[in-house]
């Protein structure tokens, strides 16, 4: 089975790959179309499509994230060159939270300010990058890497999934205290991968 | 047009995942964001998502179970290195059953512990199991399977396909006499597999 | 550009191959899950189970008949070697029929034998079948296809599309008749390709 | 990592075609299937079908416009073979577009002739187009493209992106004056492209 090894890493990150495609492209259908009667006035709409922005802003940032984790998870793979089955289970349970994505963006979305769904929201966030920096972690790691990957390319992919999930981590706590933000608390993310970034490593 | 069989192989392969895959992400469709007037309190918000409790459990138990499905598929055409026609009309079988799971589950989630919505459910997955069982036993077979491949390699994988169907009808009989305890019987696969995976096979 | 020439018509494939895997997996969201209370006798939930007779029909011959065009679409390109522009437009007016075909079905189903529902269901079927006649021809020709490729192989993956949109011109016309049966004529499919295969062609 | 960088760009595009692909085929969700008392007269049919022929218009026209995008997009990358990061960020902005087309689409289809959805519509297609633009630059420039390629296969294919991108900015303007013809000015593409395509390039 040695020679097939490769073609099983493909086909696990196509289906990876897939599921992240159809998470991301069905958020949109969680923004549900404004019912107004024919020939309504420009105002009517422009007011219906206010009343939607919260919508719009879910889809944005909820579209954002998981195109941040497919990012991560895309580099990570790209240093890998062989299969192992430890990352099959973790990367399983990662596709599940992703596909969940849709539901908790779309509870917020409706819900915008409230805590629970706040909270709700980002703890969703939060277990789907801790999943996620597993399996990059295995990804990229002794098992998985290919030894001509340097210890600074491992760690650049690492410490992103690391800043993605104290990003997440943030935004759960900030919107105990004041759920508006909490969303918005996920730009943190990036402030935590440079610091992350920062860091030395050796090769 | 024997130079182009892998290419034929390789794309009923990509289309079984593809199906495997939408499949998967469209069960979440299924759950219904619940319906709360803005600013509703945390305890109304907390009682709407214990009421999704049957819901989130119908998504878990089913996405596990297409995973492993797909588990499965995978590892049998990892085995594969030529196509046979029988393969593709109980492939298509296969992925039309898979492709109806989220039907399935969205009825036993909406109407949890009650008789039929089990029993329906757990033969949904019975058929589909015993269809990807067949599609297993012919891609791993004579006919498709790489003459390199090992027999205890065959067997590890058919095992799985056979523990799965064992599984699937365990919990079709459970949930004539309990309905709610149906579809966690179908944690029995794990033992089935285990006892099969344990059976001695020639080479 | 000519070596990536393949390339072009890998994606184009893969293109096609997503559009009818989303399609056919679709299929399912048109039935909808009945809606009993909690607690329904498992009489009212047969009888549930009864009336969605239709909707289970209409996703067993949907999910068929978009399969078979699929198959036929995919023997075609197995035999094609080069891309031409000539087969992308009219792949893509293939395309955007087969992801009508939900629309189509969902129609059919939820009026099972009126006449209107009904003729707009088979001609869909019809219009995509002779979208999907067109295509193979082209990627089997001169243009496309492999100069290994022989003509009975060609004549094979040719007469199989042919069978489709004659079967589907037969219940057009059985449709307006009897609109109930109309689907149903749709096997009649493998009676227009034996015949048609037994055709004998100069290779 | 350099020999995985073909690997990049092929998870990257593959990522993307998914996304095109369930966008485009999500578009048919929103046409609603008429819901008619069983045993409806065929008039009554044929009015329920008349009433939807703005959903059928949106849906060929949103169809369309997608398959052009993605077609454009497809022999931009056919022409590249380095990945770029810059093209990263760009690309996921586009496919983030993509899929809210469906929404959009539907926005229109449900309030033809009114000016605020028109102009909506039409004002994602050109952010789209924008975008679009942007990464066909990126992919057949000097950092992506392969330097075997053509100035005038590139200007061939930048020309038909920026015709895109003037089509869908003539039928905002013309929206604002003309709301029901707003989305018919997008074939003014065609015309477009053709006066770009004619412009001379050195090679």
């Amino acid at each position: 089975m040695r020679e097939k090894t490769d073609h099983v890493l493909d086909r696990m990150v196509f289906f990876s790959d897939a599921v992240f495609a159809i998470a991301i492209t069905l958020l949109v259908i969680e923004i549900h179309v404004p019912d107004l009667p024919h020939g309504a006035s420009d105002a009517q709409y422009l007011a219906a499509l206010h009343e939607l922005i919260p919508s719009f802003a879910g889809y944005i940032i909820s579209f954002a994230i998981v195109a941040a984790f497919w990012a991560v998870h895309h580099r990570a793979f790209a240093l890998a060159e062989r299969y192992h089955q430890r990352v099959l289970l973790l990367n399983m349970l990662l596709l599940g939270m992703v596909a969940f994505v849709p539901f908790a963006s779309a509870f917020i979305s409706h819900n915008m300010g409230d805590r629970v769904p706040s909270v709700f929201y980002c703890a969703t966030l939060a277990v789907t990058a801790a999943l996620n920096a597993g399996v990059v972690w295995i990804a990229t790691g002794p098992q998985m890497a290919s030894a001509k990957a340097a210890g600074a390319d491992r760690w650049a992919v690492r410490s992103r999934s690391l800043g993605l999930l104290l990003g997440s981590a943030t935004a759960v706590a900030v919107t105990f205290v004041a759920p508006l933000y909490g969303q918005f608390a996920l730009v943190t993310t990036r402030i935590w991968q440079r610091l992350l970034a920062s860091r030395k490593v050796a090769d």
